[in-house]
């Protein structure tokens, strides 16, 4: 039998770097929020995917609010954020009671996930126990340290993208751990209990949001 | 007195990754090749600063052909390219008789750099030496190594852009030892005989177009 998919979407950030009275997930590209449209493409890769959503309580009516006058109808449940983004994640794990799962864990900042790329990571993590989407790096890399900086071997790294994808007893585990500052994504999670990540193919369009340039550039890919 | 500026424009690559029968520095971007997009842009930072820019010879009578059809009159010196990026910088270094200029070597594939980017590169270059544009990573970023592959700190890291800037007589010295594959990118070749690399903020827009979709992307940033 199929293992059931979950994806939890992480729409619990504040987004002040915008610099807009709304967190970024609720601003609208091309007429319609962004958690919508990432929404929106989790269902149309796999409709019996089940939808966790993940919001600061502070916004439980107004998300309600905005489902209704876009009437954005696709089935989904809405787990309340915890204090980092390590904490929100670990609600929605709670929630999802089914050993046998395979989970994505996906920002609410990148609406442009490719299908391709959610296939990719879903099926490999079905395969192999987890799965994280990467690109290559187009510039050189230089890292910093005490005594200025340097440049470091390009081909080496990858920039990590979402949905991060895991086997639910997997990432149960993982996350039954203490919470650690150095818990930058998902895979660090997983991999400080010795997993070692499998690495797929992402897609290059898939940007987390940031800036009001990068929503710009959202609205561009969204309506051309 | 103020150091006389010039600009390395390297445009020798063949750019067969974009798919096209053109190196990509010709492709245009609304109606307009993107080398002199690049060109115009650095002219519009500094009308006094001296453009060299580096082509394949293959390329001259075309290059020449489109400054025509396009009436492009900006000033330039043309150099041939080499083998290696490190070979085309150095054929430009050799033109450049002027110990005392500032000189940025600039990725023809970067039309959008800003105005703010530019200054910053050469005002920092032409007080400590050199100046190099960087952005900081809005991903988490992994490292590959025999056994699989570990996340690292993203936030000690920082993408590189151009232009490079330097002084010329720390350039020509750089320059003057053997190519080693492991520079992929002039400041690495100049951190190699020991200065060390001074960072300015570069701009998030100024992405080396690299693929089609990058095209695509330019296209809606120059023309909107």
């Amino acid at each position: 039998m199929k293992a059931n998919r979950y994806a939890i979407v992480v729409a619990a950030g504040s987004g002040k770097r915008m610099g807009a009275p709304l967190p970024k997930q609720f601003l609208t590209i091309g007429g319609k929020p962004m958690l919508i449209h990432t929404l929106e493409r989790l269902h149309s890769f796999d409709s019996n995917m089940h939808l966790v959503l993940v919001l600061h309580p502070d916004y439980f009516s107004f998300w309600k609010a905005l489902t209704e006058e876009y009437r954005f109808i696709v089935p989904h449940t809405i787990v309340a954020g915890g204090q980092e983004r390590f904490h929100s994640v670990k609600n929605a794990i709670d929630f999802i009671q089914d050993e046998s799962a395979v989970v994505g864990i996906h920002d609410a900042a990148r609406p442009l996930v490719s299908i391709d790329t959610l296939v990719r990571c879903f099926e490999t993590a079905e395969q192999k126990g987890n799965a994280v989407p990467v690109i290559a790096l187009n510039d050189s890399l230089r890292v910093v340290n005490d005594t200025g900086n340097s440049a470091v071997e390009r081909s080496l790294y990858r920039l990590v993208q979402t949905p991060q994808c895991f086997a639910m007893n997997i990432l149960r585990a993982a996350f039954d751990k203490p919470y650690q500052p150095l818990f930058t994504d998902d895979a660090s999670v997983v991999e400080s209990i010795g997993h070692t990540i499998h690495l797929v193919e992402g897609n290059r369009e898939n940007l987390k949001i940031t800036t009001a340039e990068d929503l710009r550039w959202a609205e561009w890919q969204l309506t051309t």
